[in-house]
């Protein structure tokens, strides 16, 4: 019996002002999806929450019951509005101080005379956390239970998912297949939802495009079932020969 | 006595799997929320969820009592997977229909030979809803009490919002400061956190950034209030000239 589970979910907590006010455009989102499509882990939900205390509790709190994997960016370094670590440590009711290990490899990357007191702060977590190392800066991010805190800089945190591959246990790998044609959504609506009642369990989304002055739409097929992903995409391409619609992409 | 409301908040959520699947690049965010900030709206929490019916109702009936405005972004378009306006129906328990007026500004914008299932499909939302309209491709979006129903294709989106300004009832305009520093987070962190005791009122970010090969941190300054944001940014500009910290720019 294979005992790979079927499905496998989680959120993401951006923790981020920044992103709020407008002033930051989120790239993480689509790193993290990617990531973690390849492990077999369905992204299911995004929050962006302010930096404050009672919102990452609230957030971190509902989402960890919800979900396999909740990720956090952001709030993780030496300044005041980075409270992440802190607001962890009080939603899952744990001390809260220097972390031994973190302490070291902090100390250890900037040298004694240059360990001062902001970058002490980033040894500041959950005590007892387990770290998530970080090849490119020094600062560990941390997880506690199923909530895994990375930085809010993207090329930081990008560096940092390598050496997480092993912590996270996915299940059945996510796969795609797409379609794109050269006309609108509304001439494919009806046979395209005709095929979706056909195939319950595949997730098919319609998206319109604008490329190059073309008009056109992709057809996004995902399942972790092979089999039916291969028939969903037949039974599509049968309908757009059918209604001679020009196909101008497939993978 | 001045009655512009102190503070009138947003959510924004976003309705869509090409978004969590990580095939999409989110940039809605962005633009809604400088839009928001003109307006004197603060946005202050932003969800992404599927593309399932449940989870639009939840979201929707959560957020609608929790901030002034909000806004939805994807999932009015003609295909299967665009099921807000039925979920905001049923959301708001209204009955869900034709349209009339979106119905007639759509034949009027097709024509009535090239009106077909999937265009009159854009016409069905709550029957009772207010329009938002589309100067860029017809299909209009509309508003249920305090929650606004728009497109997620950029290009559209930001066609749609112009009209929108004067249903908004902003306060205080959100104004912003920026100092950019060449020197590392753990350099300003104290100095910074004192100036922020100071101003409990004022919200100050730290944003770590590389640029052209350079280290640096910009830190930003955001209130309604003029004078505090003024006599803050001071007080920063202060320490960073007792601290010979380099400023590279200013706004």
């Amino acid at each position: 019996m294979n005992k790979t589970k079927y499905k496998v979910n989680a959120a993401i907590v951006i923790i981020g002002n920044e992103i709020l006010s407008g002033r930051t455009q989120d790239v993480n989102v689509v790193h993290i999806s990617k990531w973690l499509n390849e492990l077999g882990v369905k992204l299911e939900e995004v929050r962006v929450i302010p930096d404050i205390e009672n919102s990452i509790i609230k957030a971190i709190n509902e989402l960890k019951k919800k979900f396999n994997y909740v990720f956090t960016t952001g709030g993780i370094g030496p300044t005041h509005d980075d409270i992440t670590s802190k607001s962890i440590a009080k939603a899952f009711n744990l001390s809260y101080g220097y972390h031994k290990e973190a302490y070291a490899i902090l100390e250890e990357y900037y040298g004694k005379n240059k360990f001062n007191e902001g970058r002490k702060k980033m040894a500041m977590m959950p005590i007892k956390a387990s770290l998530i190392l970080n090849p490119s800066s020094g600062a560990p991010g941390f997880i506690v239970d199923n909530v895994y805190c990375l930085p809010g800089v993207p090329s930081i945190l990008k560096s940092m998912l390598g050496g997480l591959k092993n912590k996270i246990k996915g299940g059945k790998k996510i796969l795609t297949r797409t379609v794109s044609v050269q006309t609108v959504e509304s001439e494919i609506a009806k046979p395209l939802e005709q095929v979706q009642r056909k195939f319950k369990k595949v997730e098919i989304g319609s998206y319109p495009f604008f490329r190059l002055g073309k008009i056109g739409v992709s057809m996004v097929i995902r399942s972790a079932d092979k089999k039916k992903i291969d028939d969903c995409y037949k039974e599509i391409v049968n309908f757009l020969k059918r209604k001679k619609i020009n196909m101008i992409g497939k993978k």
